[in-house]
């Protein structure tokens, strides 16, 4: 099963076509650009969303569910956002079919055509904020903390599983608040939650930062981003908050009255991840044998694999020992299908990222020790049965912390500082990775970079430290370093 | 507040928007029969949501994620389903819109017209099948027993929050099985888990029955239905499984090989539950001073209110009180608000159905008691702050079954046998309700009733008794009741 997929070295995207396939995580589709999310892969990202959810309620936040459709006449209320957002989208034209009367099959009913056609929200900003206007009418409404889990459509020419599909799965934050100041906050809030569930529980390291103003979302003052470096040397845009200021609220009328009786406009963020993570979990941590899960992602955390069969005698220690396993609170199965040999079970297993394997066989029982095979780095050892449980937690834990590691060690090791355009080429086309180097703050500069060499600036890091040096471009002065990368 | 709302005498459905309203649970959208989902009635939908898919998953069925989009011609490939189907929906012709050459705003790029238009999912049999085309081969590939939590659209002249839609949520299962046996059996194992859904959860009896010819799903050979009945004397399908024989794989062309490595159709179910359940739980529980809500499906079970407001001495016994009750897995919050007066909360609180409500006073804690308030009856009681935590998780478990048993006693009070037809008007007219007569098994006396009446077969109930006796309408011999009822 694993010589089936192509090595990364081989062909990088080929890989990733091939892990999403073999490990039973997505599938085309017969509509353009829309993948089906298999149950592996859908099993991973509810983990995430569960996850998630938790710390966005933990932190005030409820959730609701807004209309599928926008009415095309929202999105042109403000200005920047129908620039981003109005052009490649599904267009709801007609409510009805009728039987063809000329054959066989349905036609679309010319009489049934929509007044103002409707669009599959691409994101739900305009929809959300002309709701808005009338829930809020004093300081006493605000904040609105609200989180919906939806699916958006967004007519994209080039789709890879995960990383771009017309259609995705994600969350969408949108709240409101009687201060900038708090509006601010709630920005950074969520961009420290997002890192911290990238790096807690997809063990993949971010650097945090603001996008330029070229890259931000069409219609914020400012977007915080959190990036990942993928195994090919590529950046991936894994969350991103926004900072909306006051533009939607004066777009849809939203003004509330202060306790002083002071009326004004509200203050805005809107926030999202998507199923896109999924994508990044793959390519920061699988390998040539298939997926590879940090634990606390992964379904299934643990399986036991009897050898060659399950015996009564190997299933009684097998189903004794997933007993305690699972009083752990960890996830285990016993794989009971007598129609694969274990080396086929091994293979699939591996395929499909499960962390820890066990296997279970006479001899080793009548030794009192089972194998424990983990799937970050391939090894395997023995382990005495009694106490397995605990060692089951405990390596379950150090996986998880390996794999941030490693990932940050691949990282480190793909990040460059230069200082000249020809040294930034150079690396580009060597190593890729992150270069950290000067910029002036110029559109100009910036979008020079992006023509020549496609990289682009993935964001301004926090906590920057300031630093004299030249912009690579126009050699002008520069005070800080700025994060480059090729991205997704 | 209370008084804000019209009494369930006067006007049934006028008291249900209200409900609707002032218990914060939908609002109107900007598009035609599109409702916003608000925070608390979302967060009852999720406690469904949750519940449910725990009793799906520990039944052996998965999730997954199939596109929102339906290409025009496989809605044609099922001969009834199209029927059913494929005339009120949303219809995407174009995928890009552009500035208007003439002024302002967007219009849709005439030359991004779709080759094939897309349907927007009504339900997902179609696409699911034609996938499913590529993911059965053999009998080691069956059974299938995938879930899907989803949106779905069916474009609706009328419509009522949660009732009926354009859009709406739901979870639609779809399984594909070896044998016919196999599939009956999964037909009737979720019809069962909605029942023990509806009445262990949602304390909502109901009549398990399949439904006539005339009211099966489209493409189906069997509809299994759960009907309860609404205070208003009106019938509500709540949920519905179907049988549907080998009819999906014949229009997509899903074979397997068997063991015996013959080929044959693969024998499917599907089934699903909506938002609409939302509606049915209004409708069961809920009184004249707002929503009533069984306590496993209550977002906020116990809520704490400090009288008249949180002094230290109050505050420190609330804060004791909601960690003891919070150990216990009950979800509980402190009421701080200093704003509104206890009155005002206990409006609102009832308002929103929160099953138990704590007033603490500082003259009841130092006789060492605390005020309990029950919503499912508006009684209220003196408890002793020792050992107030267990006394209110008992409580909770009281109102979860006198809330069933409520409305169990209702509905018998509200079932009618009857045997002519005049009897049978005279019923409908009067009290309303269930009323189980006899049926000759024609459609020609079903559809006469019906068009003379209003009422409808809601279902031929399981475990039916034989009887002998003479239709209503055509006097012919039947050897059993069916139950009829107005229905949502």
């Amino acid at each position: 099963m694993a010589k089936e997929i192509t090595a990364r070295a081989e062909d990088y995207s080929k890989w990733y076509l091939d892990i999403v396939k073999k490990a039973g995580l997505a599938d085309n589709s017969a509509v353009r650009g829309c993948m089906v999310i298999k149950p592996n892969g859908y099993a991973i990202w509810e983990k995430m969303r569960d996850q998630l959810d938790r710390m966005f309620k933990e932190t005030g936040h409820v959730n609701a569910y807004f209309p599928l459709f926008i009415p095309k006449s929202f999105l042109s209320k403000e200005a920047d956002h129908v620039e981003g957002f109005a052009k490649e989208c599904a267009v709801v034209t007609h409510h009805r079919l009728m039987n063809n009367p000329n054959g066989s099959g349905v036609v679309v009913d010319p009489g049934a055509k929509l007044e103002e056609e409707l669009i599959v929200r691409p994101t739900s900003e305009t929809i959300i904020w002309n709701t808005y206007r009338d829930w809020i009418k004093s300081y006493r409404d605000l904040p609105l903390l609200i989180n919906q889990w939806a699916n958006v459509v967004r007519w994209e020419l080039r789709t890879r599983p995960f990383l771009r599909t017309t259609e995705f799965l994600w969350q969408e934050g949108h709240t409101a608040h009687a201060t900038k100041k708090e509006a601010e906050e709630e920005a950074h809030l969520i961009h420290e939650i997002y890192a911290r569930f990238a790096e807690d529980y997809m063990a993949m390291p971010v650097i945090k930062g603001a996008k330029t103003a070229n890259e931000r979302f069409a219609g914020a003052e400012q977007t915080y981003t959190i990036e990942a470096l993928m195994q090919d040397g590529k950046a991936l845009q894994a969350g991103t908050s926004h900072f909306l200021g006051q533009n939607f609220a004066k777009a849809f009328d939203v003004k509330f009255a202060s306790d002083n009786n002071i009326e004004d406009y509200v203050w805005a963020t809107s926030w999202g991840v998507s199923t896109r993570l999924v994508g990044g979990l793959i390519m920061t941590h699988s390998d040539d044998a298939g997926l590879v899960l940090p634990p606390r992602l992964a379904p299934m955390q643990v399986v036991i694999v009897p050898i060659p069969k399950p015996t009564p005698s190997i299933l009684e220690v097998a189903q004794r020992i997933e007993s305690q396993i699972k009083a752990l609170g960890i996830s285990v199965k016993i794989d009971m299908d007598e129609k694969k040999r274990p080396g086929f079970k091994f293979a699939q297993y591996e395929m499909e990222g499960v962390p820890i394997r066990l296997g279970i066989g006479q001899r080793d029982i009548d030794k009192g020790v089972i194998e424990v095979a983990r799937r970050d780095e391939r090894t395997k050892s023995f382990v005495s049965i009694e106490g397995v449980d605990r060692y089951v937690k405990q390596l379950l834990d150090d996986i998880q912390v390996n794999l941030l590691y490693r990932a940050m060690h691949f990282r480190d090791d793909r990040t460059s500082f230069v200082d000249t355009f020809d040294e930034f080429e150079k690396v580009l086309e060597g190593k890729g990775g992150f270069i950290y180097a000067h910029w002036d703050g110029t559109s100009e500069s910036e979008l020079k970079i992006k023509e020549k060499t496609k990289a682009t600036i993935r964001c301004i890091p926090c906590d920057n430290p300031s630093e004299s040096g030249k912009d690579l471009i126009s050699g002008k002065p520069s005070n800080q370093r700025v994060l480059f990368a090729k991205a997704y």
